[in-house]
């Protein structure tokens, strides 16, 4: 979590209370009065689908979760779309071409202020290959997905449901709605 | 938006440049190099239906868009789910009792950094009053909505595309999704 000491405007010392016509403390400059507001981060990404049953997955080469199994996606950027970004990450992570279809699955995970994004995607060509943050990418099949090795429970949350839709012959309908629960 | 100067661990000046291993410039301390990420916010909200038809809309008592109708919604908080966030939304501007459903729209608004995530919800009862941030809440067929004093395009987004499906008698589905472009 971000160390807040210190007002981002001028420099002055950060207290901690609740503003006039709040309900909640927040880190407010002793100085000049700023309010410093902490909200979730979006993390957006999709799953890259290639011949309607298997997924791509990057092996991370960055912390947290270096060598574990996830799909393409990452903290959305001011100035994109969700779609953009989910795009974006996956050219990152994959440099894989997609095409971003339904939104697929949103995860929260109140703990760390985080909300994942992750949509369908159709995987446009096999001409994809690790960028800078993956150490290999590789599809999968239900049986291939190494279970024990995924990253994050918001990835194994997609991933399960995906089979679980394929399964059922669920093709559309709104995004399955996850969140972080401790110890599970 | 934000006045980055100054770090908020050590207070030391922030530079502007593209970190090791990115692509895009941040805010760095000059002192202690912490990197200053700055990603869009989610606000979380809800459209309240009742009867099938109406949509209960506030009318801000805070800018921006003072005097202008809205649907229950504001910047989700860390901690909280996107259900939590938008049930706590309805609750601190509409005093309303709501059942969140299924997610109906998604908005990304990319110049300043936001994404909607707006939610169909049942309205449990009529004793919903206006929270501080409301001069009035009112509930509205499509015929009665103010349309010329609606507050911001993603409200619009959420409410044409809910009377639009009214008509089609689509029920569910992935959530509509939106982007804002200049000039419209």
């Amino acid at each position: 979590m971000l160390e807040m000491n210190f007002c981002n405007r001028c420099g002055g010392k950060l207290g901690w209370r609740v503003p006039d016509d709040d309900t909640v403390p927040r880190h407010i400059c002793d100085s000049c009065g700023l309010i410093h507001y902490l909200n979730p981060k979006v993390v957006v990404g999709c799953l890259p689908i290639w011949e309607g049953h298997k997924i791509l997955l990057c092996k991370r080469a960055i912390e947290p979760r270096h060598g574990y199994w996830t799909v393409p996606g990452g903290y959305m950027e001011n100035g994109e779309t969700v779609e953009q970004g989910s795009m974006r990450e996956t050219t990152e992570e994959a440099n894989a071409r997609v095409k971003i279809g339904d939104l697929h699955a949103v995860y929260s995970v109140p703990h760390i202020g985080q909300v994942f994004m992750l949509f369908r995607a159709e995987l446009l060509d096999l001409d994809f290959y690790p960028g800078t943050e993956s150490l290999e990418v590789r599809l999968f099949t239900e049986e291939q997905i190494p279970w024990e090795e995924i990253a994050f429970n918001s990835t194994r949350f997609a991933l399960e449901r995906f089979f679980d839709d394929l399964k059922t012959g669920r093709k559309t309908g709104p995004p399955h709605m996850g969140q972080y629960v401790h110890g599970m």
